[in-house]
């Protein structure tokens, strides 16, 4: 799987608050400089506090489009997270609601449905043999099924029952990144080239400027 | 982190049935040979249900004399994780149940709290400074909120609310592995030398003789 | 980046002809077990030719609905590859070719253009801030241009020229993977189902109808 | 194991001298700032001494409660150490000397005893079946004799012998951590709750107390 | 293989332009403080050109002493490829032309020939048996031909054609480093010591003064 | 560092007897079959043994031109070692005794001299500026001083005193691997053409012959 760098010592938790760092990191954050990932605190100044995130009981705002919300709890939010190669999301979806296909390119995740009815699925990637077709795997989860979305392949879910769906996913990274494909294809900022989206899927331009309308 | 070997195929998801793999996997199964992780099962044959669990729904029996349960989702239990560096565990705790002090030798634990309250710490390793002590960071967790238990250091959660609690956890590695430290040191099989315990506990032979008697 | 398992010794070239391994490899390969990676031979029976490929001279066949042709050097067809974490392509396009948005689920892709003029361009994860959009960063690329795909991201690359386009790319793996997104969510064995795709895209069935008949 | 990041130049070991690092650097020592791992030294300033510790001749002091000394060779001493996944130790026991039950969370240790009569051993972590205990591994070490104690595993090494023991160690990290069980248990700072300790223990509370008054 | 350590955002294309990182840099720059890798850029300063390098439809000057030239495209040229774990050079040859024996610490070579003929060998490292050899893998390359050469394995090339030769090369690391044997044996700075040459090499001291007077 | 797999179970070491490994094992020796690093054992019939090794008390036999020998304890000599990321080594040297030229392909070294007066020294890999040399380190160590060779750069060791000199090592892979210079280069089965060497060296082919003559 992807890997994230490792711990070279007991604390790694990061500074989020120029002013409880000094001087220096006024300059840092100030500047046009940034690290990969995050400047650790001061052991002796680490508390339980930089291990904890709170607000995960609280459904997500499932009043957009897509009838669903991910929380986050990546290092983003939850600094003692850094440099351990896991990072934990909250998603909720109302009746019908979708989180649409995307990848994560930098980790695996595993997810637990704790209520409502889920259907699930991820696409494999392409077949040795080119006459044969990308495969789908699905399955419908109910409260306590467990189902693993393997690194950088696309995958969905899609709200089939009567009531809302909560569930919660780990992932195999302190910063997962996500990637849902129908934005960045057809919604990228500039627009991806009708001369490419044409040709990829086959259409004509009218129905690639009738999708690319959509974002 | 621990990291774990990495997929080279999209598919690693591994055979537990000697009949399914035909006759090298019964002389494999039938011989004193193991390999580091698990055999993979032959991509075309793979299916949805190799990356699916069930079962989480259900509380764990906590009628045992620590009141608590942990139901692990592990390579063990969910082939599909295999190389893909992460697992999921339930945990269940009766009123005062206890997950007693223990360590995941190759992961580190994101903890969520779905009902209930929970106590929880971990302890740092050894200060540099050999008259300070090691650190202990505690928390008492509600529904919603999230706990980091950083890989290797000991840690331990107790229910200290009216109710049962029922929490989810995310591991980074597809088998993190646990010590148990009372079990460990007071426990195993053979006993650790009498001489060991008494210096290291500074206690006379009786104590220990009695922590023995315990497990 | 993605991380491929390591040499564990100097030679791990694998064994691809059940005649030359044996007995046990008769059974191995007659069975439906699969090992991560692949079969190492006898160090004692390696030759200089497992660490050779041949035919990259040769413009790979461009005569097909998107005038573009990857020619691959995986561990695949190179066995010699086998624990190194590397591989290398050949792309060819003829004029107007093009290799649709895809992604490298296991690499990263650093192109050199050695013949033609190419349009390639990569489009980042989805951005912190859910009112911005993907960004797309694109290039045109003449002989002798690098340029660097992340791994994970959406890519493509468009013969812009008037002439064939030839490049070289090297890949952080031993096996990258691919992902061709118009494939994978609108030509997949089974289909995903309108319900999702409609929402996703938020246009009606019968556009998304249409976009599955092309594949 | 636990991986340390790589090295990405030649050189990488670190200063300590703020002086020696120039304006910057004292902003950054002054600061609540830290990075995980060290800050790297200008290539061109780096030394033969950036790779050299001297000392390991001398015995520990083992004038102590346990009649034992670690004497570290980690990237805390030696800065050339940085990045390169590896460090030494040298520990010296008085007759009966004892290093009682600890783990490293970061590193396997390959130990060689070089003088005297050395007690070792290791407990497994916990059995897949919860009726069988955690496993002791144990062995009686001369001169000459290597014994491996593996990533995160709890481990000891008494002396049994009547003369002094000297024993040099190889650590698989920079910088491996250590969590001496007796003293992370029963004396953290502050105290774990004697509620956690007298379950987890199943001894009554004046047990506790008495363990914890020892440290 | 080596690992690079890995990325932890989409971006982190390093900023190598003091004035255009501010203040912060500037300080930075100016002392003698650096970092494993590079600084990040404020990944809303990256800009297509971070991924991008222009050049090597260029041949090398290969007007010197052994008839080759590299040119490297790793993070020191083309920022896009820090945390990537991949880098690329262009190796011209005048017939006669050699890249002599040297090895990459930190990499795998894969190397395809697009020009000319091209004579390349790599060496395996000691036996087991010290009664065998280290054993020479050679081959005559032709265009489209592709070799691989090991990670820390020693590798040469050679023209052996009447025209002159081009090839690419994918290397397995950000920063792949080169060691050239006859260089860092005989040409060091300070030069190692007669003695310890003469007895590795089995020749007597003039032998020795000579080679070393060559570099 | 270069990073070996990881263990994926608390044991993995390896089975070395056919008869205890049983019919299937018979038919995995007998084959041309071989896995990348070892067959792993039942845990059930893992012992202590499995994790000792002896004999580093014993002097290695220097009756030999360079007069020196080393005494390697990687996972060919002890099974427990698999998957762990270290090894140890004993180095012995007489008076004058000289462990030439080399490199670890796979590994870091670092040393502790417990007997006698050594002389070490390494070769950085080549300068960014290629009209400067590469930097030669060396140090006199004595007993109880420590030296860091950095992975895959050339070093050497010679005894400067009147005495043997006892020195004992840790390496950062379970099977570092390790290439004589001389030998690799001059005395490789078959030869490096004399036009490559001749090349490489500046020097006429009868110097070269000599050299090569020496093994």
């Amino acid at each position: 799987m992807h890997l994230d760098p490792s711990p070279l010592q007991t604390f790694v938790s990061f500074v989020d608050d120029a002013n409880a760092a000094g001087n220096f990191t006024f300059h840092f954050l100030s500047s046009a400089v940034f690290v990969n990932g995050k400047i650790c605190k001061d052991p002796k100044m680490v508390t339980a506090d930089d291990f904890f995130f709170s607000g995960l009981n609280r459904p997500g705002n499932t009043s957009n489009r897509l009838g669903s919300r991910v929380t986050p709890v990546t290092v983003n939010q939850l600094p003692g997270l850094n440099t351990l190669g896991i990072s934990l999301v909250r998603v909720d979806f109302a009746p019908n609601g979708l989180n649409p296909p995307h990848t994560h390119p930098r980790a695996t995740e595993v997810l637990v449905v704790v209520q409502g009815t889920l259907y699930v699925g991820f696409v494999t990637s392409n077949p040795a043999n080119p006459n044969t077709n990308n495969k789908l795997f699905t399955k419908t989860l109910y409260p306590g099924d467990v189902f693993v979305f393997p690194e950088g392949l696309i995958h969905f879910q899609l709200n089939v029952g009567k009531t809302n769906v909560v569930a919660f996913a780990g992932l195999s990274s302190q910063n997962p990144g996500v990637i849902t494909i129908a934005n960045a294809v057809f919604g990228s900022d500039p627009p991806i080239s009708t001369d490419v989206l044409t040709r990829a899927f086959q259409v004509d331009v009218n129905v690639v400027k009738y999708l690319q309308g959509q974002f």
